[in-house]
């Protein structure tokens, strides 16, 4: 058994900053590094890079919407060629960081409103996808499970990563539960252990107290959260407890037939 | 004999069109692409490449300070440090789009203030070239012959293009006449190709009337002038008339030992 | 009977022009000018501040979501609050210049998408609205005739002013035919100035050939449209060969009580 | 006897904060509100208004460079017109929420690189003048004493506030130390409270060890050091504890003859 864990990092700006990344970046095995549209500059770029490499974990790109005022937050109308030319330009900038380090880019998530909003609308999705696949490399392509963006990944012939939330509440479809409705969020350390333990076997138990399948290739631990390092080492912990082996997703994903 | 013809391109932004690219294109053997931090945007970044793949122009990165309302022609105090990441930035996001297109980038030449900065400025100029070198790939580094950017370039083992502008006037130590001073634009057709036939064969007459020695190894052609096609045409065809290769720089530059 | 005739105005950025501004100005009485945020610049505000006052032409400010990169004709999903106060920043900017001429404010007319959406959406609306309330200066809301934004206008006390299109087809409601629809865009002058004619008398013929009524206090004139001086000059010698006055806004519009 | 107390606010932007606004608030006399262009944004200068208002703290605005990548902080070689053109657009967009909030602008002071530039820099320093002027309404330019700022507003019949640091040592001639150099920060709460004293009075020990004169009309209170707060308290407590008036410079500044 192997779980990739993954963060969004490197968002802070200029004299700005975001976030926990250096504690962090200790328990995950891929990051998700800002691109400069929502967060993210060039300075930071390289730094997160370079501390990313230092503690062998694997780089993404995590490009967003043009929206730096909004952190990447808001939903825009883009068109899918837009959203196309915006993957590729924020992928290929991070991506010239990463190989100036010396290491490979493993994988593309987009951040925020846009990875929301791919998740039912095909067109943008297709747009992300054939901007990823404009890239080369084999990149992963990384979202919800039986989302739009994963299926147009696949037909595009990308590698993709299926993410799952271990701090946050799933209904029985397997979808994540608004968090708008109390009890979306889970904060208590031990439990969200838990719950990534058992994510890592295909399985959560949904907000109706019903056990449902749920496959995920990799976790998202927030960074922004109180006490988020304190969960993202008892979560690491936990996996390796188990036997559960916690590597960068690039080592365990395959293309799908 | 042979020379390169370059000229700056894709520097329209979002609604609002510069430049007059097409007809320019035709006639140059090598496109300097602006990479969204003075002007361009991802969808022109595309489209450039695609125009030049089409006429078989080679493309470079043409890198600014960030300054769009400004487009990148005022001065900005900033480091080494940032001069290097800001390069590596847009010259990894231009790249992407030329590779995407199944061509390789074949230099960068930095645009507008930071061009005409690193003449003389060693530690920008030092930046500029270390971000370059970071982005690999044999790249050509392009400016003002014996300026200071050209050395760093060398220093750090990259391939240096020499520029040449057959419609300004030169001193006769080989230095620019500043463009306040009357008579250091050369308008006239005729003139603008007779002189870039001179170029060509190393050697031009400057301001005073001497005759000076000037190596070049590409000359640049103003796409934002009146006139700028038929001088454009004028320069291909008198150089072709005259048996000099007119080729992409890349084919003819080697490192120098 | 008195009309206003109102252009966009002002959108040109740093380095980049766009509109024909000059020309059109010559033919309206209310000049909509961009605040900086999908188009305009500080240098340009001021420039077409003065010239709208060397004309006798009236200033409103064309304040837009913040997207300089789509020329805010994308929509973005932002809150009420951040549409109040994205409107009093962009209102106090060009107010500065305004005043600064020696000139009052007349008006806000949102710009591209957030005007399109204002249209039906009542929390922007309100936001817009309440963002014009806060700064004062018994400012006009320019909107469609019927729509959310003029309502909350309305509500909170404003004057408001009801558009029209002369080159735009309506619905029999009264509401535009989108510009997807074929005939949906009138390019003639002769027709145009006609039907501008028309709605100064508070009617139009739909699409369908029915005449409707449709009150209207200012008719908007396109900038960026091939023959748009044409069609100005045409549209206001109509409208003064008939004893039509055509007047800025300001001078007729009261409060509705 | 009276000195006025200004600080840095509103500095944070979007997503991200930065500053200690609310705790050195309510010590201060004057805050110097940033408008968008090197932090702050429409959201943060709202509430950084009402903040102000609700303590009794006068509001100027902090115009800027256009560098939020720089925080305003590097130099741009921007000519007059721009400086102008740049200062009345900041200052109106921030003025909108001080009347907004009942209140009227107090002063503009300048932030950063271009405060700095101006120190010398006649042009520049006429530039912002002129904006400010252009702005209207009895605003005073806050710069350092004897500066080409200070005397451009003094001549275009502006008042002027001199500015002086508790924390940053002084050469003989009056001008501040470099911070490059040893000992030109000065941390200590108590004596930097006893060096506030002295300014409030006239006079500052030298680097050197030599009293010189150096008049002050407000003393800047920086946000953004270790025990900001601590040192704010502290000066507010001794300049009451020995009788001085402390209040915002708008009420006691008078035009000079």
């Amino acid at each position: 058994m192997h779980i990739d864990l993954n963060s969004d990092m490197g968002e802070s700006f200029g004299a700005y900053t975001i976030g926990a990344d250096e504690e962090i970046l200790r328990w995950v095995t891929s990051a998700n590094v800002a691109c400069g549209w929502h967060g993210g500059d060039p300075h930071v770029m390289r730094q997160t890079v370079t501390r990313a490499k230092a503690l062998g974990v694997a780089v993404g790109a995590h490009p967003s919407y043009p929206d730096l005022l909004g952190f990447g937050r808001r939903v825009m109308q883009i068109t899918r060629q837009e959203a196309r030319d915006y993957m590729l330009y924020q992928v290929g900038a991070l991506r010239a960081f990463v190989e100036a380090a010396g290491l490979t880019l493993q994988h593309v998530k987009p951040h925020g409103a846009i990875y929301n909003v791919a998740v039912k609308d095909r067109e943008l999705s297709l747009g992300i996808a054939e901007g990823v696949k404009d890239a080369g490399g084999d990149l992963i392509l990384v979202g919800l499970p039986d989302s739009e963006i994963l299926k147009a990944g696949q037909e595009l012939g990308l590698r993709v990563g299926r993410e799952a939330f271990g701090d946050r509440a799933y209904n029985e479809d397997g979808t994540l539960v608004s968090r708008k409705i109390a009890g979306s969020l889970i904060t208590d350390p031990a439990t969200v252990a838990q719950r990534v333990l058992g994510l890592a076997q295909g399985r959560v138990v949904a907000i109706t107290g019903k056990e449902i399948r749920l496959q995920a290739d990799t976790i998202c631990l927030h960074g922004d959260t109180p006490g988020a390092a304190t969960i993202a080492k008892g979560v690491r912990e936990a996996l390796e407890g188990s036997g559960t082996q916690v590597r960068p997703m690039g080592e365990f994903l395959r293309r799908l037939a």
